[in-house]
């Protein structure tokens, strides 16, 4: 079977790599991201793509970009942290590297991956939760990736979890990734550890200042029982719990995945997520209880599913 | 092209009717619901299929009811109101009558009718909210009916709205139904008119005490101009655009239908929900905006829905 | 030391009692309230002062009143049950029966006097929060009855619980007292009933129908185990818990006293309260809890009060 | 009449002053607070009071600390700026200076002072809430200042606005400090800013980083009309004008003033407050309403306070 190539265009480095059609990785190559420079992005990709194609039989591209990428799979409409409007990625990485590319956003392709080759294997209707700055989301339906009518589909993160609730940069208010994600842990370990330093004894020892606390310090915080970091994992699980308890209203799906940065973390909180999702689903009792599992494929997830998706293009 | 029956199982009326290719109903009948026995609505069932098919080429039969059906489209798992458990309806029917028959949730075969005949036609992804009692939905993905992994997908009235809301008959508290259905509507004006009846003068003048209030009393009082009529309606207004603003975030359809006894009064209150909806959806501004349009098939479309699943089973 | 007379004026009965300077009622009598004629309701008062006085050493006449009293404790601004408005109560009752009179808000009337003969006894900064169809309350700082600069503190079935929750014969959403009252118990109880008759069995033997529960029924359903009442009478626990925690951030009071119809089933809920108040009352571990006790004097509380302060006037 | 002293200590400088029976300050100093070390806290208090006193009449010293004071305003039990835990600090100071003293809360002498000789001159009723990196707060009722049972009342940052809202360092969730005090002006502006950081093009002229963004910028853009600063200016006048609202039901003050640092910008958003408040006061319409002032002392209010409530303890 021919290889595709995938390629994951994040905001600081554009990863790319061959992966055959078990889903492994068979070459990869890792670039800088001209992020300032929309026009210099398609010409990198294209480079990635040449020196990672030369000699071996690829059949198509798969590109994942955060943003919103068009029911075509062509254009990017808007990238924040690209500077991307409207951007025909599709034809301009196509002409150069004379292959047929499709174009995708990074969650999509990380749900796929995931979908494919990772914890979603053996199911047909898979929600995907990227758990990191922010929440991402990608729902594959009987076996189809679902993008919705413009390719704007399964923005999760912004659904509104709380009326009147802390505003989002998304313009609203109360949304979901405001009190689940990894900030959301942040924010949470920060307050905590202000008020009582004493509960957060182990994290401030990692750190010059409350500033400089990170999420890796509230993980570390947390295996080694300092309640503020505990605490903040507990919150996020009950939002998380309540999220999916929503989305399983709507979607029904067979199993959820957690994925993203947050998920490296996830034997901290996970228990609590299933505890929570069970105890709040609507007609419990009545349906069988979807499983939610932690991604397998780690970073590559979005790498290896947008060369997938050029595959059954 | 041959003729399906369609079935929708109330719990006081079974309606049946004769439907063609292009949704035409031709031949209709309709029956009390022996609701409180399970084996005889099954008996009812067939007897009017029996009738109706009598003389005519028909080739299959779309059974609609309330309730949780299994993702085979077989056995309703559970029906509050007709005290179905586990009842496996497609046999039983299916054995009585001759024919092929698929049952499906009563929501999801009205979406599916304003899809294929009704305020749908022309769209591939639709969103379809029952505004009644309470909320119902419908999904329409690709040009597809969404059911979820079990069947149970689309109870769009049980996602939460207000964390620590209103207790929902589900079990769960603050659910979308709570705040944005028609007893939501009649709760608001109630709340108005007990507390200034000059608010309400013309509801009030249509019935004997408050108790007595009915949603078609407050339509009446909103079109004559009572404030606490007209306040109601703003109420479920707001709510169903943050709805349907979460809802498009998740699925971004094309186009979203009100239906259910509410829709009847839409002119009250469908432009508020498009301007709320156009205020609220993430990423607005780089986005085209969904279609929010009113249900053209009335109480008929489970029946035409129904029966035109039957004929693309 | 002098007698003084309590009248407590309801929507049905106007109750008054002679009452000595211990709080202990020497005589009572019990009239009709003419609540279709505000006229008439002085004349009804000073008819049973005067026949209750006759051959009596009375000192003085409290009456409390459901609704705003000014600050001067002499005019009924507004009362919805009884259709004063801008009512001159202090001085028709004075001149009809030749007495010094004050007029109080019934819920203040009844804080003072659980304050001065009941549950307060010996405390100095009593918060009474009386729980029936609605919440009404009650302040003593220092030892004085707290009534704010127009007579109108202390309504605290008014504040904000949930932004954008149940709208509120007020004309707000979300108040207190759809939450945690006498009706929000009962509404919690309905539903559940609705949704699942099993966990309502002893109440709905009690009942033809659910539209004629009352408070009792889910008492009495609690006291035998039902779980829907059991759950009910939970949920307005947690929800008084909150709103003590909120107002002992404001008021720091030494006690709380739980008062109204629904405190004669206290002894379902009133460990839930003190456990949820513990667990939620800012700067807990650096403070003294109040306490949370249940009103003693039952429906005589108001009577009682407005004669003691008729005395202290 | 003769002089007081009043000290305010805050967690960098500890500021006194004389000042006569107008309020007028005739002399200040201004010292380090050695906030590490607790016990020269006091002997630094006392050296300011000694300096100030020499050749003066001075008849006794008001200290105004963060931090919860008993309600004997001797012991300030917990301060979190200043590491004093149960700390006898009337004893200790007027042992070294030789008068009498007494201690309050900071925000309670704000309050006191703008009551007796800034925005609140002429009341007898008036609640004054501090809106800076936190809201504090301060009471006066019927001319006397409200402390509550223990000396913890007016802790009014630490209401709860939104159930399972924003964690705050008390350890509750959605504590009104968290959507209406200059740090939720702040975040507002970041979260509006970091989105569209063309909505905020003058405020981040005035920084390198939206991590150095300050109140002073959110101001400043405000004034140049930066869309995301207007818009976050509106949120926190919204949540205010709804705590007023709540607090109005509870306490029917005479007038509400908003003091603190954020107070210097009013002009940006009192009005806003104002119409807020009067749509949501319960008994709107039956009430008068309660007027909302801007402070008038500035900085000085807390020693001027404090020192007039030494003259009257």
């Amino acid at each position: 079977m021919a290889l595709t190539i995938g390629v994951d265009v994040g905001g600081t480095k554009i990863a790319s790599g061959v992966v055959d059609g078990d889903g492994r990785i068979v070459a990869r190559t890792l670039r800088q991201t001209p992020a300032d420079n929309p026009e210099k992005v398609a010409v990198t990709i294209a480079d990635s793509v040449s020196e990672l194609a030369a000699g071996l039989d690829v059949e198509a591209v798969g590109v994942g970009a955060a943003g919103f990428v068009d029911e075509t799979r062509s254009v990017v409409r808007f990238a924040p942290n690209l500077a991307w409007r409207e951007e025909p990625l599709r034809e301009k990485v196509s002409e150069l590297v004379g292959l047929p590319v499709v174009v995708e956003n990074d969650a999509n392709a990380m749900a796929w991956g995931e979908y494919r080759f990772g914890a979603g294997r053996g199911e047909t209707h898979v929600v995907c939760v990227t758990v990191g700055t922010g929440i991402g989301g990608g729902i594959v339906f009987d076996g189809a990736l679902y993008r919705g009518r413009w390719g704007m589909g399964a923005e999760l993160g912004h659904t509104q979890t709380i009326p009147g609730g802390v505003p989002c940069g998304c313009g609203n208010q109360g949304c979901w990734e405001k009190y689940a994600s990894g900030n959301a842990l942040l924010r949470h370990a920060r307050e905590r550890a202000s008020a009582d330093p004493s509960s957060a004894a182990h994290m401030l020892g990692l750190v010059d200042s409350l500033d400089d606390l990170r999420g890796e310090h509230v993980t570390a915080g947390a295996r080694h029982g300092d309640p503020a970091a505990l605490e903040a994992f507990d919150w996020i699980a009950g939002w998380l719990a309540q999220g999916f308890a929503d989305l399983a209203a709507i979607l029904d799906p067979g199993c959820f995945i957690i994925g993203g940065g947050v998920s490296g973390a996830a034997d901290l909180f996970v228990d609590k997520v299933r505890a929570g999702y069970a105890e709040r689903v609507t007609g419990r009792g009545h349906r069988p209880l979807a499983e939610i599992r932690v991604a397998e494929l780690g970073p590559s997830a979005g790498l290896v599913g947008a060369a997938d998706l050029a595959r059954s293009r």
